[in-house]
Order: structure tokens, then C-alpha cells, then sequence
């Protein structure tokens, strides 16, 4: 046994190990594993991978394959032993002439340059050359757009078709797509085909792929109130996302600790209620940088305002919104969720989500509604008096009820559609059909939410086994990989009810400083959940993959943190 | 209750909680708690702190104290209302008269440089003031070294003596040391007395500070073997080291994974061992700039050369030193440890330590002679061979001895000291007297340990409860906090012999991407341990402290994570 093969052994321990240094003994152990994964990974790949396609000759091509990795991995994939070699000097990404979009379509135009910089590094390190182009070369890659809108100037949206079709061959690859969203897509993957030979020449191999997502909503959460979070980390992790196919950011903007939206309506509600009124806010411009950089990575931005609880931070500029909590017969100071009795909370609302429904371009708004805390609630006389006038009796989460119903009907008015945490649906509150069921808690288990809420017909998101927040010793990324947001026991209908999932990275314990690293390459293993097929759950070759993914991510300056023991080749260079 | 409070309330749990996200009655009984300790802490601070001295008019003065921050506490510390102002276009820090020390002495003038541009910035951004200095003002730090030679040009060492003696009063403060190394202690706290107020403007309180460690062997193990770590990444933990008055980097530089280490005798251990000959190697140039950044900052370096387990990589570069593995009658082609029954392992040992001694300056050595493997050995017929011959029946831990033995004498030569893992000494082999023991395992109880190494009469120094490459979710940094080198049964003879401790970061999940989050400021509760007076335990004062700190250590360029939900005035801003 020597290092090299130690160094790329997966630890296929579910269970971190309670040991502190790695015993050789257990590294011999790994090694038998990996041997029999070296000896029959081509025929791994060919189950996982092939739905019905013949697979290539990849026999003996195992280092190309190891070199590709591709993360998530695509619904259909062949490939072949023929290399074509790529010159920075001379390849191009262009407009097929067939192409609906051309030259005036910025995402594309942008995508462009952004994947050429991935694969070659800085544009002006490469002399543009006029030489002859080789016949194993590989002078092209046409970008076909095919319906008659490409959506160039649109946001994507749960309905954008992100399928695309990709066929590497001499002269030229083509990536075919109906419009912008599955070209982003397409160009991430052309862009991970790439790899250098023993010489350091750019090489691709023939292939053809067919590809689009198992899942429409595919997320990751930022919490940017418990820390405020610079701008230039959200835009970074943006780019960290659309590398791993993300395509929703649930930007959970606002929350008992602080206030950093900067809203026209409501300044007050920033300068009196964010850590700091001119350095720890996101200003108008600020939220328009980041959900433009979304666009260009057919990213959506969805805002999430999370009332009547989790507000805090609420209560310092807008008067009278929280609840006055008692001690006894007098007011004891503090304040509890939104006071759910008094009209000029209703009007509140109405004015700020008209705001927010403006701001933000998504069809979503994610209302929050979770965590609920009726003390303050049960406390307040003003409160009681309304519960025994409406018949409430002792039932809290009846007046919850009541705020939430009013609220939705003041968010439907602005023509969203909402996202709501799982509570709003365990207690029983009137939804409309489209809204989305945000499921996050551990009891009861998650499959059984998600088989009550598709049953009951709604749409239904998994976040419970996702939470990436909190964290333990070892390769935790193993279960977050093996959860399916498909996994509970349901009809067909009600499977096809779940649009996706997110992986959650709260802030209580995270802000610039470690953010990156934490999340990335965890959140990988949720993206390819989300995106590849269901068949596809080999740890022992995902771990492979991903282990070059996150090099990847590396090259392309995203800190993200190590699997397991070894090297990439171009190792982080910030701090 | 505002969220101004629950963004300072520290989390006063020790088993972090199950529950996902904070629930508002956490938070309302977290600020009860608060609210004691803000009422309370004068008190809190002045038993803690004040052995014996009498203890300024702190009252009312909450926001400096909380401003300072000191970390770690001083042993002695009087401070005052009485606030003078600094000016960055005049202040400056000199040598005094009296000192010994003078221009020439680079240690200084460095660090003088290091803490101007940590207290005020950039230089350059000050003009030079020419303009009066005020009554009210602070207009020079003296530094002043007393002893005859000041050991500008020496390397710290375990017997150095960091103490030193700060007096902050107008027009001047000085600071008083025997030599450089106490000087460097006291410009950092020096610097972290230095606080802006509510105009932005510098302030300093009158102070009078006599400081000295608690322990004298305060270190950090990184491993550069299972990651490679950039210079760069190994430079700024040394930076952040300093802040926290640590003084011995533990370099664990090679281990089975890599060889980084260029040697100048045996050039293929890193040509054929390391994870990339040029890209993943420490050069003779790098190693002395470690060597001297370290000194600079008063921080020795031990390198640990670990054998005869932890050598798969060196077995790539050196034939025939790794015992061969048997299978059945035949070799395997795997290896084992440092074959210890030929000569020409003892020979290559001899010539690789004679280089080693000569590289690293520090007086000690760490040799490693953890987690030995035996099965190999006892799958090998000469190792059986030799076993009989040497009358070790099958007790392997012998051979073991034999092996240790044999190196001990070889280093011994170089005459360096040596550090060896705990299981050297368990095994009962011959060790010198001033060989230092270092207590690592869970498995006996470290306090059992500690006791019966202490008893045999060697110096210890403890681990166990810091390794922190260990996570989990929450505020881990308490029980990091409390553990104690000297909490064991035993004399004082015993408690003597306790030279201190290291923290440790083992690299199997870590490199340049997540190690300097993930070790700050976990690390700073080991170094308040290791230096401030015993007494020191008050968790909740340590919180709010700590909070501080790691502000500052932000501020001077070290993304080291938060301890829980708030903020910093200037938050980090590279990834």
C-alpha cells in the first residue's frame, strides 16, 4: 500500500469514527474498497449513468473519466475514448447561425466570456492565434438557441426549461437549448468536460449528452441577519451555486437579530433595526446587483420576510408592530411576534409587500410563519380579551391562523405567489393551491410531512435533512447526499408534487469569515439530489467526482473546504 | 427586549441544543442572564482579574472595558477612568534611553511597525503631525529592555522570559521587559488597550499591567502532511498566533499521506513523496521563512519528524526503510513502519536528524512514536526472526522500544531535546530526563496520564482536550476553555513539571480553504489557559472578551468565525 492510494481513498464510514488520528489499520481496510471501486467503476458508471444509451469504450480510459467529474452528474451521458484538443488561442464560443440569440443576448454574451475564463484562465494570458486549426482540434462551440423567444431579458422562474442537449465532435460542439436557462446550464457542463492532458494541452473527449433536471427548485438559503453577510460573499456564493447547477437563492434577508433591508417605504426599518445603518445594510442598488448576478446564472431570488415571529428587529422602527409582552398587569418592556389584533399591522403589511413585490421580479415571496411564540401572546390582556371575542378559546394557533390568513390575502393581492415554513400547514391554515410547503422539522419525520402535505395537494420543498449549519467531525456530506426528497410513501401524483428542496445554512455561527467553506462542497451533494436521476446514489463514485468537483471549485477561486486527505492540483491561494 | 440585546447575549449552554433554529423563549431566558452579567461584571472582572491590587473606578465605565477586551487577561491589571487620546500622526513607539536595545534590533523595529499599522492602519494614510501635543494626550510608548543582552539577534526559547511590566500614564507609557521576547507580549497588549470612541478618535486608559505566562510551552500543531498548507496560509496563522501570546508552532510536516519537507541529503523524499515535487514541497528558502517569521513574533518552531508509524510517504523516496508486508510467505507489496532490524534504517535516521538539527534552530525536537501498527511486522518472517533472537517473545510493543531506543540516542547526539507522544512513555522506554511527554489520548483519562507521567518525573504537556480539528454544532469553545493542564491528583512537585500545552489541528478535513476559521478563535481559549492565572474561568466574562477579540483579530486581517449571533464594526472582507 503506498500514499498515492491512501490519498484517494473515500471513507466509506457513515458514522464519523470517534478515533482522533487515522489508524493504518483502517487505511488498509479502505484501500480494499477502493481497489474493487477502481476495477469496476466503468461498470458503475455505465448503471448509473446509461438509461438505455450504449456506453463508450471506457476501458482503460480511466484517468479522462476521473479528469471530467461531472458534478451534478447528466440524465443521459455518452462518451468516448476520441480526444479533441481545444487552443485558448483560437477555440470560440459562439451564436449558432440557426441561434434565436445572438450577439445583443448580455446573459449568453456573458456566460460566454465566464466559461472561456474557467476553462483558460485570464483571456489576456492568450495571444488570440490565427494558426492553422488542427483536425483533432476542437475549433468550436455553438451555442443553438431554438425557440423563438430565447428569454434573454427575462428572469428564470419555476417553469424555465433548463433541458439541454450537447454533442462534442470535430469541428464543432453544439449546445442545443429552447432558450437562455438550459444554455447556463449546457456551458457549466461543456465547461467541466475540459481537461488537461499529461502535457498540460486542453482536451475534450466525444460526447453526447442529454440532460435537464429531476427537480424545477433547487435552493440554497443564506441567512444575512444573524450575520450580516457582504455583498461580495453572496455574489461569490451565487457563482458557487450555478457551478453546482443551483438555481433558487432563498435569501432570508431579515430576522430577530437585525434588519439589513433598506426599504423606500420603511427606512426606519434599516436604520433603526440592522447592526449598522450605512455598513451592515443592502441598499436598494445592492439587492438589484444581486438579483441581476441570479439572472445571469439563471438564479432566482427569492426574498423571504418571515412574519409574525422571528421580528425582533422589526420592532425598532416601525411603532406599535410587536406585541407588548406582561409581566403580570403591566407591560414588562419587551415584545413578542407581530400584534396580530390591531389593524395598523394589516396596513403595514400591505404597504411593505407592495414594496417587496416590486423589488423583487420572482412569481415568489417566501412568508416564513414559522416558530411561533405565544407567550408573549398569552400574556398581553389586550390579546386575551381578542381571543375570547373571536371565539378563540385557549387556542394560540388559531389567532396565528388568523394573522397568517390575512397576511396571504394581502400578498396574493400583489399577484405572488407564496412560500410558507411547514407550521402555517400543520395548523390548519386556508392556502391557495399553488402555494409551496417548506419542510424543515425533525418530529414529526420529514417523510411524513411530506407524504401529508402532497396528499393534502400541495406543493411540497425538503430542507430537514439539509440543514448545513450545523455540523459534525468527518464526511457528513455522505447523508446529505443520500436523502430524497421523494422518500416517503405516497401515490405517483403526490411524488410529482415535490418541486425540490434546499439545503439551509443558517447564521447563528457563520458570517464571511467561514461561510464558503462550510457550505461548499456539502451543498454539491444536495445539487446533484436535486438535479441528477434517482438511480444515481453511488457514494463510492460520487466521492470520487466530487472530490474533483471541489477542486474545480477551488481553480475557480471558491474556498471550498477538503472531503478527505489530499491535494488539488492548483490549491486555494486567499486566505 | 430589544435584538441589540440578544445580539450580545452569549450562549450560556454547554451541550449545544438539538433544536434547529433559536426559539424566542431561548432568547428571553439567554438575556436574563445578560442582563446580570451586564450589571454584574465590574464585579466579576475585579475577582477575576485583581490579585491583591486595588481595582480602578470601573463603574460606569462598561463600554471601555468591553472596547479593551483584553486577550489573554494579564495576570496583574489596574486600569482607571482616566482616558488619554493618541494621535496616529504623532504617536509613535521608541526605544527608551535606558534600554538596551537600539535600531539595530529587527525584532523590535518590526514589531513596532506591526502594532503602529494594527492600532492606526496604514501608515501612509497619517501625515506626519508636526502639531502640539496636547496636556490630555498619550505621546510615545518607551520600550525598555533592562536585561544586558537585549537577544535581538537569539531565538525564543523555553526558558525565555516573557514577562513584562506596562504602565500607561501622560505624557509617556512605558513598557518594561529583560529582553525582547516579554517586549513582543507587551506591545500586543499594549495595542489592545488602544479603543476609539464614540467621535472615532483613539483613547488609551491610565493602566499599570505585570504580566507573565502561566505556562511556557504554548503552541499549535498544524499537519502539512495530509493537506498541503501555502506558506502563506502557515505565515497569517502565525500573525494570528501572536495576537494570542502562543509561542511554539508545532510543524507536524510530514506524515503518510506527503512528504512536503525538502531535504538537502535525502532530495527524493519530497521529489517522490510529496504531493507534487514542486508545487507541494516546503523549500530550505520557505522552512527559513518560517523559521525567521516565527522568531520575529517570538514563536518557536518545533518540527515533528513522527516515526517509526506515520511513514507511508517517506517509503517512496528511501528503498528498503519500510518493513515489507507479508502475505501468507509471500511479500504483499504493502509496507509497514521503519523496518527496525536493519542497520541502514539507523544509518539513514543518523544522517536525517544530523540535517534536521542543523535547519531547525530550536533546542527541541518532537519525534512522534505514535499509533505503531504492528500487524505488518508481524506478518514479516525476519521481524519474527529477530523477535526470537532478541528474547521480545511476541510482545511487539518491544521491538517498538528497541527501535525508539535506538533513535533516541541518534538525536540525542545532535544534542537536541525531544518531544515524543505519550506512547513512548507507556511503553516504558529509556528516556532521558529532559525529555518532554506529550498527552494526546482520551483512553486512560489525560488527568490520570498527566499524573503518571509528572510522577515519573518528566515535564508534560496536554492535548487531549484540544484537538480542534474535533467539530460540532455550537459554542465548543466553552469546554475548550475549561479543561486545565494541572487538574489532575498529584503534588506540587508534579503540577511543576507541567510545561503547558498544545492545541492541535490535524488535516484530515482541513486546508488552506477552511484551517484559519476553523482554528480562531477556538485556539484563543487554549491561550488564555495557557497564559492567564489560573483563577481565570469565568465563562460568561470570557464571552464577552472573546466576542471582542475575535473582532480584532478580524479587523488585522484573520477570518476567524464567529462565536455566535452579532457583529463587528468592520466585518472580514476577503472570501
Amino acid at each position: 500500500m503506498t500514499w498515492v492510494e491512501v490519498n484517494a481513498a473515500p471513507e466509506l464510514i457513515h458514522t464519523p469514527p470517534l478515533r482522533l488520528k487515522q489508524k493504518s489499520a483502517d487505511r488498509t481496510a479502505l484501500n480494499t474498497d477502493m481497489y474493487c471501486l477502481l476495477k469496476c467503476s466503468p461498470l458503475i458508471l455505465a448503471v448509473a449513468v446509461c438509461h438505455g444509451w450504449l456506453f463508450g469504450d471506457f476501458v482503460g480510459k480511466q484517468k479522462e473519466l476521473d479528469e471530467i467529474s461531472l458534478w451534478p452528474l447528466p440524465q443521459k451521458f455518452q462518451s468516448s475514448a476520441v480526444a479533441f484538443k481545444l487552443s485558448p488561442g483560437s477555440f470560440q464560443i459562439v451564436h449558432a447561425k440557426q441561434s434565436s440569440a445572438g450577439p445583443s443576448c448580455s446573459i449568453l454574451v456573458n456566460a460566454f466570456r465566464r466559461y472561456f475564463e474557467y476553462m483558460f484562465g485570464d483571456l489576456k494570458k492568450h495571444e488570440k492565434s490565427r494558426k492553422k486549426v488542427y483536425d483533432s482540434d476542437l475549433a468550436e462551440l455553438q451555442v443553438w438557441i431554438t425557440s423563438a423567444d430565447p428569454e434573454c431579458d427575462g428572469y428564470p422562474s419555476l417553469q424555465a426549461d433548463e433541458s439541454y442537449e450537447l454533442s462534442v465532435d470535430e469541428p464543432s460542439a453544439v449546445l442545443k437549448a429552447a432558450n437562455v436557462w438550459g444554455a447556463l446550464r449546457g456551458l457549466e457542463t461543456f465547461s467541466q468536460l475540459v481537461y488537461r492532458d499529461d502535457y498540460g494541452a486542453n482536451n475534450i473527449n466525444k460526447t453526447d449528452i442529454s440532460d435537464f433536471p429531476r427537480f424545477a427548485h433547487r435552493g440554497i438559503l443564506l441567512d444575512s441577519s444573524r450575520h450580516f453577510l457582504p455583498l461580495k460573499v453572496i455574489l461569490a456564493n451565487l457563482e458557487a451555486m450555478a457551478m453546482n447547477k443551483f438555481n433558487v437563492f432563498h435569501w432570508h434577508i431579515v430576522d430577530d437579530p437585525s434588519f439589513p433591508y433598506m426599504s423606500r417605504t420603511f427606512p426606519d426599518l434599516s436604520q433603526k433595526g440592522a447592526y449598522h445603518p450605512f455598513t451592515h445594510v443592502y441598499t436598494p442598488s445592492d439587492v438589484k446587483m444581486v438579483i441581476e448576478f441570479a439572472r445571469m446564472r439563471g438564479i432566482r431570488v427569492i426574498p423571504e420576510f418571515d412574519t409574525p415571529g422571528h421580528t425582533q428587529s422589526w420592532g425598532n422602527g416601525i411603532k406599535n408592530l410587536l406585541t407588548p409582552c406582561y409581566s403580570g398587569s403591566s407591560p414588562s418592556g419587551t415584545f413578542g411576534p407581530v400584534n396580530p389584533i390591531l389593524n395598523s399591522s394589516y396596513d403595514f403589511m400591505t404597504q411593505f409587500f407592495k414594496e417587496i413585490s416590486t423589488v423583487f421580479p420572482d412569481a415568489y415571496i417566501h412568508l416564513g410563519g414559522d416558530e411561533v411564540d405565544f407567550s408573549c401572546w398569552k400574556s398581553n390582556p389586550d390579546i386575551k380579551k381578542f381571543m375570547v371575542q373571536q371565539g378563540f378559546g385557549t387556542d394560540y394557533s388559531k389567532l396565528e391562523s388568523f394573522y397568517i390568513q390575512r397576511l396571504l390575502d394581502i400578498v396574493a393581492a400583489t399577484k405572488k405567489g407564496y412560500m410558507v415554513w411547514q407550521e402555517v400547514f400543520d395548523n390548519g391554515v386556508k392556502l391557495k393551491a399553488d402555494t409551496q410547503i417548506h419542510v424543515w422539522k425533525e418530529r414529526p419525520q420529514y417523510q411524513d410531512e411530506m407524504a401529508k402535505v402532497t396528499a393534502a395537494g400541495f406543493n411540497a420543498l425538503l430542507s430537514t435533512p439539509w440543514y448545513l449549519n450545523r455540523i459534525s467531525y468527518g464526511q457528513d456530506w455522505v447523508n446529505i447526499y443520500k436523502a430524497d426528497p421523494q422518500n416517503f410513501t405516497g401515490t405517483d401524483a403526490q411524488k410529482k408534487l415535490v418541486i425540490g428542496g434546499e439545503a439551509c445554512l443558517w447564521g447563528e455561527y457563520v458570517d464571511a469569515t467561514n461561510l464558503t467553506p462550510r457550505l461548499w462542497p456539502r451543498a454539491s451533494a444536495v445539487a446533484e439530489r436535486l438535479w441528477s436521476d434517482k438511480s444515481v446514489t453511488d457514494v463510492g463514485n460520487a466521492y470520487k467526482r466530487l472530490v474533483q468537483h471541489r477542486c474545480r471549485m477551488v481553480k475557480r477561486g471558491i474556498p471550498a473546504e477538503p472531503l478527505f486527505v489530499g491535494h488539488c492540483r492548483q490549491e486555494y491561494m486567499g486566505l
